[in-house]
């Protein structure tokens, strides 16, 4: 089944303790469609300027990602400037140029228009509900925000929530957009905005599933060496929504797998820097992560230790 | 089995978003024991000054805690002081008066010597070992410190852990006394100091424990309505530990079972002030909120998603 995504192919430059690169490939759009394209087809949506090379083309061709839907223009590509201290949890921003993502506005091809499932990365609210009014009958459509459009458009991303089965974010951004520093108490006043489904993200700690009936909770796998913690969430993302995309199954057993899928595809991507670790992963690892997450959480029911 | 535990027993007063409560009871070892009674017995060793009602000694008595170790000496009870902001993670400690435990030299009395389990609390790491000696044949020892003991009194920190099976801290501490900030590496230096088993406690992100083995991940229980997260902690230790007491058997997969249960007390623990809601806790709750956990973290293998 077809999973489109509209975000950003951007040149990132980072510096982590560990190391440092300058303009490497990145963008929400680029890790979310690497991580489902272990899962499924992807349709990828974002604009990129004249700066950026056939061999990025080629890398996502490679990965079977349809790339009808990338737009060159005249200019620059989004560049964004980034780094992290030794608790590796949250970037300090340093430089962002939109260049040519300032005035994009995506036009879907055609064959586009019939993907099943859409993912609307992290970028302006009124780009995500244009692009998911050209999508013709989505089964099933997932978003990303943060604290910029949480505090500078808000009711334009409450419009975009209305029409959202599943919203992906952080902590802090759960908080700020439900107003609600309890994150039970906050999941609870997101999905009364439209989403069924909230999943709230905790870099090392993991992530929080939240619907109706229950609340899942996944943790992050300890690593001995994270190397650069970016793009992690946009591959989660990817892995989630590959995973359901493949299977069309979207109970809750299914989306608790999809949770473990996009903690593993999230895992592997903090091991280097840009997809250097998920450019070529194969099944097999994949699998294997997954039953290491088993393995992690693994417990039994008590013996009975109260008769006393 | 009965089980040992030495700390503090004191008067807390604290404040946090929610209200407010002048000299209640609390302390390290007040917390541990409450929740290891609902387990196996539990021998209370600590000290506390002629202001300490019977009200309280009476509660105790009530947990079918002994407290023939629980020593009455001229002058006041131990008092703390802590207020929590809204994120309730870590409690700003507003005043520390030490009173009658400043020059505590616990004599444990004949029968606490035949304890199989022993825990030794927050204190001075010279008395952790000091206890310790006079304990003839435990089959199961853990303890905790803090930032103050692993900068101040490192050497007799490091002394005690050559003599404990188990380790229970916080990530930072953790880090602080690995000197290393990645928390997988850090559990190793650890276990190198002589425990074999190493629990790192995260407050509202749960637990991680690590041995030779594996690595176990416990969330913490997302609850709407955190109270005081005083003795959360120490609960967590007196579930672990009471657990395994009651069990006598120290496998794998008996210690995350130990671990849940840990959880699962300091879970009950933060939803009011002091003791009052692990006072009478029936078993039918503990164990509701045991298969609560489970609920929360079960997923299940993933369908054959990569016949592509």
């Amino acid at each position: 089944m077809s999973l489109l995504v509209v975000g950003s192919v951007a040149f990132d430059s980072v510096k982590t303790p560990f190391g440092e690169a300058e303009e490497i490939l990145g963008g929400s759009a680029t890790y979310f469609s690497t991580a489902a394209s272990y899962f499924t087809d992807v349709n990828l949506v974002a604009v990129v300027g004249e700066d950026f090379p056939s061999q990025h083309m080629n890398f996502l061709k490679s990965r079977g990602i349809n790339i009808a839907g990338l737009e060159r223009q005249a200019g620059k590509t989004f560049r964004w400037k980034g780094e992290y201290g030794y608790q590796l949890n949250e970037a300090q921003t340093l430089e962002t140029h939109l260049n040519v993502f300032q005035d994009f506005k995506p036009a879907l091809p055609p064959f586009y228009r019939e993907a099943q499932g859409v993912f609307l990365a992290n970028i302006d609210p009124e780009l995500q509900i244009d692009v998911l009014n050209q999508v013709i009958s989505p089964k099933i459509i997932a978003c990303d925000t943060m604290n910029f459009w949480i505090s500078g458009k808000r009711e334009a991303l409450l419009n975009t929530l209305k029409h959202v089965d599943i919203l992906i974010i952080n902590d802090g951004e759960a908080r700020q957009l439900a107003l609600e520093a309890n994150l039970v108490k906050a999941a609870k006043i997101i999905r009364s905005y439209g989403p069924k489904h909230l999943i709230v993200k905790r870099g090392e700690y993991g992530a929080l599933m939240f619907n109706s009936q229950s609340i899942f909770a996944a943790p992050a796998f300890p690593l001995e060496n994270v190397f650069d913690p970016t793009g992690a969430g946009d591959s989660f993302a990817g892995g989630f929504m590959g995973y359901l995309l493949n299977t069309m199954n979207f109970s809750e057993a299914s989306m608790r797998q999809a949770v473990i899928f996009g903690s593993v595809m999230a895992s592997f991507v903090v091991e280097d820097f840009s997809l250097n670790r998920i450019k070529a992963l194969d099944y097999e690892e994949i699998l294997k992560r997954y039953k290491e997450f088993k393995q992690l959480t693994h417990f039994e029911e008590p013996v009975d230790v109260f008769n006393q």
